[in-house]
């Protein structure tokens, strides 16, 4: 049963299957939080919300709008991830300590037991490789940005200051010595997740980005410790972001009001003025400004 | 003209045109660096060669064979890379601030005349994401630390004491206290160029994953700057490799001779003892060891 | 004159000096910035200002005390520089190609002529180290850090929601589409700018840490590249953020305001109460909750 | 007994006591390794061994000049290591949620008791500020470099072409496979760990950078999570390369036959004929580089 194998191309196997399971668990969770998303867009198509550039109001649109906009972003993420477990899926088996072996074995069939879709054709590079898992946590890393972007919105929109969203009691936090606060404990515990992938990432490409092409166990094994970890943390952060959607209060009042104080809305006055009287838009521009 | 235009969604259409440009130069370079492989791999099928692992002997190979490994290698950074370009090739064109605008405008035509196959749907996502970069940054790290695991592969092997490789004098330098050195500064040229993407893309995404879903200049302009000198090393790194091949020189009998001696054949060995004799592996293994 | 002397100590004296004029051009910046901000601790000491955490109003504070807890914060950060700056400023020069040379030379005439005020005294150590100006880059990315935190907070009080902060015109930007926004540019500026050191420090380790203990071209002069632009861009970062306490304005009634509506005078209240009652702690903060 | 007490101040205090305890534990193996380099340059003060620089033959130096380099660059990491706890060891207790309290309570009898020779006394700072805990992690990172390096060497050292160095056999590790190999394991190990020093300074920084001034959950206490573990593995790093240097077996004939065959004495030789015949170094050079 060892015939032609070798610790080699069974512990490449191995990370390979690995980084297949999480990666599938990964999109799960991206896949039901980009539900709860659209969910979401649809219960709040019509809800007039603030938009934002450089944290100043510009121009109003609807939360639907919002939230098609991180799903999208989110939608990115998951065609990362499946290019990923693409790459993952490959079978190592067969390529022994990595010249292969003179036993006339059958690659395909144990390719296809452990369900590879495909072999890892040459053998020095089917047990010197881990670009799948660098690119698997590159994926993370970006996924993990994508992801605390949008949390960052919640938590300065839940601000006494903003108070534009509130979550339920269960889900917030109070103060040892401040009773009247309402923490965003949820938001901050997401939050502080999604910086392990980054550091995972580079623990990884520094420990392997300078070892010789061949299987050699600092680089291909023990740099990458800390990425399963890593990894599980952003599963976790993005089923978070659920629970806080099913928690989540929108102020309804409030951000209709904040687009009208604001003269968010001067830009579409300008444009329907444009469009309507035929007069230039910077001139108009100027007018507006006045008024 | 600049009628249902803003700085936001033209800024964002430029970058997204310059990463196409850049990114097309890298594959432009991987695919020159990979045939220049093949050519390498076809003109050294028959060379006998030590293949490592831990960088000790481990069993012969042929030259040929490890140069397909590594060109193997690349085409995954290829890949990843042309990855890369699909994202980035969105047009954002109409969204405007990032509310889009109340014009009544053609969004494909002048997606169509800039070479963008699609639409960046969402508006406020259009204008606020850069992950396409942060993708092309992440799959050029990849491909920086393939490239730079084979010119240490290289780097070892032009040691005198490995003695496998040599360059031609014009791609050698010298010392200019110790004149009987000829130092392989064309290798670490290209190694010390392909750090600087692991770099750029920490600035990058250290600067855009906390910020809002939103166009904000610090994260979606001033941290991708190093980005595009980065992304230039790489290109450079890749053209330099394709030098150091125009110059090597294989000494083939130092790579067999060291074949022979260092036993490296001994696993081939006990694989034909096993196949011819119906011996099991493992003591056959003892018996080599000890012979 | 080039008796005893190499490429290798000259070189690794160069990147010594040129460390110890950008570490010194950078403490001075570090140094104006304190002094502005203990000019305004004292302007505003006596400005009732809320103190946040959890980005939640906690307790009030004063302004004064907030910008004195900064300042503090860069007086670190100062040290720490000072410390890089120490640890740069040792001679190379007389270890020549790195062992040293027959020559009776004396090695602390030129280190004295050029302001060194130790030896780098093993001359393996001294060309093959740069530690120093690892130092100095992470030096930079913690100050930058701290500058990036304290920005963050300006940017946060800028928003019309907050409303604490507002600049003088001439450093705050227009859209171009949206004549009614006044955007903070300058401190996007600053933002995006302090990113950039994480990514050169990452850069620099990623090149050398896996390098050999001697001179290499790669790991001791290209990986540092992008470091001086970096380490440029700390400084204009400092400088900016002066420049935006130039032009600052403080909405005190707001502050104030906000202080007396948000409850966080609550923890204070309940303090009182105790010392003044005697009554325990937990069942006063249950009673305030209520009121 | 919680009478102007918060988890803030509490928190921030238990990293405080904790970064000191794990500062000493590296600083405790710093010093025992650096301490077994001092005590290996004095056994091995009179071994002749070649000198590289760009991993080529360079100078001929005594293998103790070797260990004092790297015993030199060492200290400065104790150094960076030492300054890290005193920027640690100060008392955030007193501080409360932030602004202090308004109970006339000692602050610094409460840090006499745990051990901490000043106060960090601004409380806002005392609370907020992580900045101590980044510079133990950049101080680990180059610490790990400075290990990295040199173990990069004994493993260049240790392979059959260079047969500088070898290891008794129970630090070795053997193949599954080939039977004749001694693969270097006990150096991977150690290489493989220090790589994650650079991961968590990434995941702390990113985290916190962004963060507002004041105290945040994810940004002072998630985000950091990795580094302990990151810590813990650079002390079993630093104790690992004890045990190799303990199992070491220095091949004294080969690196003195090295010395003499690579020419690399030619340097010395020059330097002595222009000492003794007073002629010009670089038309020497030429000469000599011509026999």
């Amino acid at each position: 049963m060892h015939t032609g194998r070798s610790r080699n191309d069974l512990g490449a196997s191995m990370v390979r299957m690995r980084s297949r399971g999480i990666i599938l668990s990964l999109v799960e969770k991206l896949v039901e939080l980009r539900s709860t998303l659209l969910d979401k867009a649809a219960e709040y198509q019509d809800v007039v919300f603030p938009g934002y550039t450089h944290l100043q109001p510009a121009q109003p649109v609807t939360l639907g709008h919002y939230f098609t906009a991180v799903e999208e972003g989110l939608s990115r993420d998951t065609t990362r991830m499946l290019a990923a477990y693409d790459t993952a899926n490959a079978s190592s088996l067969g390529a022994a300590a990595s010249a292969g072996t003179g036993f006339p074995i059958d690659r395909d069939l144990p390719a296809k037991w452990l369900g590879f879709t495909k072999l890892a054709r040459n053998t020095l590079d089917a047990v010197a490789s881990r670009d799948y898992l660098l690119e698997t946590l590159s994926a993370a890393t970006i996924a993990a940005g994508t992801l605390n972007r949008h949390v960052q919105d919640l938590y300065v929109w839940y601000t006494q200051e903003f108070g534009l969203i509130d979550f339920r009691d269960r889900v917030s936090g109070t103060s040892s010595i401040m009773p009247q606060k309402k923490n965003p404990v949820l938001l901050e515990n997401i939050k502080g997740r999604t910086s392990h992938q980054l550091g995972a990432f580079n623990a990884a490409i520094a420990g392997i980005r300078n070892s010789h092409y061949q299987n050699i166990i600092d680089a291909n094994r023990i740099g990458f410790n800390p990425s399963w970890q890593a990894l599980e943390e952003l599963r976790v952060s993005l089923l978070l972001t659920r629970v806080a959607f099913e928690n989540i209060i929108i102020n309804k009042d409030r951000a209709l009001e904040r687009c009208k104080r604001d003269f968010s809305t001067v830009t579409q006055l300008a444009d329907t003025l444009v469009i309507t009287a035929g007069i230039s838009f910077r001139s108009e521009e100027r007018r507006v400004g006045k008024e």
